[in-house]
């Protein structure tokens, strides 16, 4: 079946690096699709391996194996922003990687990714940069006293962060980061927490769903609601925000922007916190609860192919399983109506994402 | 994660036979909810194979392998009902096979399906039993001069049937199919074709969709559309029925009923065509537009897990994509909410099922 432009055809083969939950529900999006997936993690007890057509288990580092993994694909993606910048170029030489390696490149360091922000005069938290201890006093004091000083690279889920709030536990932080490269961000006395999904395809058309607003425990995911509390024209300016970063990485795929939104006497008002160039854990109610799932949607973005519907089907609550919460299956597969989730992941342990539930509602009139 | 009742805990595997469009479909809901597939079947070219866990190429009557498979799964079904039933027996030996034995007996034969059907007081078409051409003639009398001669085994899609008005087409189509064991049934004049779709669970519950209403082109089903066009007692009456059926069963899993609709002078009746025990191409729909899909249903219910809710989300129009309507796909995914699935088959053959479109609209005022 060949496709009439340079997209790619049913049966192609979509690379995904990275084997967790969300190369899994990529995967299980694809082969609904036609679209075989081939994953590639270092552990082969990751979930995503279960539901693919092939895998490779390999360091990020081997090149052997990624040339293999490159040739036996049409098209290359990944399913976090951390994966190795080498690994990314070297199989950008040998088949389309999206998104492209300009999105890695802005969003693995927070530096590079606020300065990039700010060039596009979207706003932020206020930065400064810790390269030693020394740093972190002045920083303190330019920020009325508190900030949080956050590693530049490799953070998730609240790692790598601390809140600080005097020299001495600032300089114990940044010990205990093993002194790398960071940044102190001002505190943002924001209402809410909220997220804007939307997808670019290769032709440049962006289409985003509606803003997610997002609750965390312990700086994880636990609920998102959505629509999000805040106004329609605010909601607008979220997605506005989206689509500018998406257009200025000429993107490729799902983009998630993470923003502090903030409900002050002079109206409504946005931060952006972070960029995931990814599908996102706060995305996730899209397979039950959008007539195209957020993975659909990468997947139709990365073949070249038109992007899908982001109509909601009505109010959504989404609520993540953590740890010992997803021993609460048996009630969950009891409700009508809860949609139920798992990772395939063998093991319970405190804090991992181990599935989630989607609970979709009747529109509520206004 | 342990299950307080005797059904299985995520992260059990499920054992597929058969690796087509159906096992595929049920792999892939199983993996939503963090239960493993192994799909077993003879060729290894089979779309499903692409989306499990695990795989067994090798023929029904492999005992060897068969041992295998039985050993590395928790429960085994089967995506049609033509698989040997000394296969079905061999395996239920060693692991639980849902559904039984007797859904098999009792389908796998034409004659024995209607006599089972009868006995449960269920209208079925007229019967006459041909185990020789001579015994053609006088059954055509007893159906008014015409019939439909079918193969008590081993027939799908119109295959191995034949619509008969004389004795001479009678015999030669009697010959055509090799002298095997047939039947003759009177001609329906039926209004429409509808099909039930429910589940059964392990303890005896039972849910059921909404009747579908289907369409078919040289035998194969076209179009299927939700609600049916039935008065809403009719459609009670057909779930029932399906729901009688599965009981005298002991059935665990989804069942469907194909029916004869016949919109006549005194009423409304419903005489049945045949049992399809498991996951039905004209339930491809729940997948979009019911909170639970039937293959969902079918892995809870093997599972020993509650059944799901079956509400649909809205008017369905569902389209199968035989052959070269696959060819399609590039204008289907411009379609707003026109959900596409393809099933991952290599090669596009006339007849072939390749995919299918949902559409679901909102419910129109009555």
């Amino acid at each position: 079946m060949k496709t009439p432009d340079a997209g790619l055809a049913p049966g192609a083969t979509i690379g995904i690096l990275g084997a967790g939950q969300l190369g899994r529900m990529l995967a299980l999006a694809g082969a609904r699709l036609g679209l075989k997936s081939h994953v590639y993690a270092p552990d082969a007890g990751e979930p995503a391996f279960d539901v693919a057509a092939a895998g490779t288990v390999a360091a990020y580092e081997d090149e052997a194996a990624l040339t293999r993994f490159a040739d036996a694909v049409d098209v290359i993606t990944y399913e976090f922003e951390n994966i190795p910048a080498a690994t990314a170029s070297f199989l950008a030489r040998l088949r389309p990687v999206y998104p492209g390696p300009l999105a890695l490149e802005k969003t693995q360091d927070r530096l590079i990714e606020k300065r990039f922000l700010n060039d596009l005069s979207v706003a932020t938290a206020g930065l400064a940069v810790i390269d030693s201890a020394d740093a972190i006093e002045p920083a303190l004091r330019k920020f009325g006293g508190a900030g949080i000083l956050k590693t530049r690279r490799f953070g998730y889920d609240g790692k790598g962060q601390a809140m600080i709030c005097d020299a001495a536990n600032g300089a114990s932080a940044f010990a205990s980061f093993g002194s790398v490269p960071c940044i102190l961000e001002s505190v943002v006395p924001f209402t809410r927490e909220i997220s804007a999904i939307g997808a670019r395809g290769r032709d440049g058309s962006f289409r985003a769903y509606d803003i997610c607003e997002n609750s965390h425990t312990n700086h994880i995911l636990s609920r998102t609601e959505v629509p999000a509390r805040i106004k329609t024209a605010t909601a607008d300016r979220a997605r506005e925000i989206a689509k500018c970063i998406a257009d200025a990485l000429d993107y490729v795929g799902v983009i998630t922007v993470e923003m502090f939104f903030i409900d002050g006497t002079n109206g409504e008002a946005l931060i952006v916190n972070e960029i995931a160039p990814r599908v996102h854990n706060s995305g996730h109610w899209t397979i039950d609860g959008a007539v195209t799932s957020q993975f659909e949607q990468h997947m139709r973005a990365i073949a070249g192919w038109p992007l899908g519907s982001t109509e909601r089907r009505g109010r959504i609550v989404m609520d993540n399983l953590i740890g010992n919460e997803a021993r609460r299956w048996p009630e969950i597969l009891q409700e009508d109506g809860a949609c139920l989730h798992l990772y395939g992941k063998a093991d319970i342990r405190d804090g991992r994402k181990m599935g989630h539930v989607t609970r979709v509602n009747p529109e509520q009139a206004d």
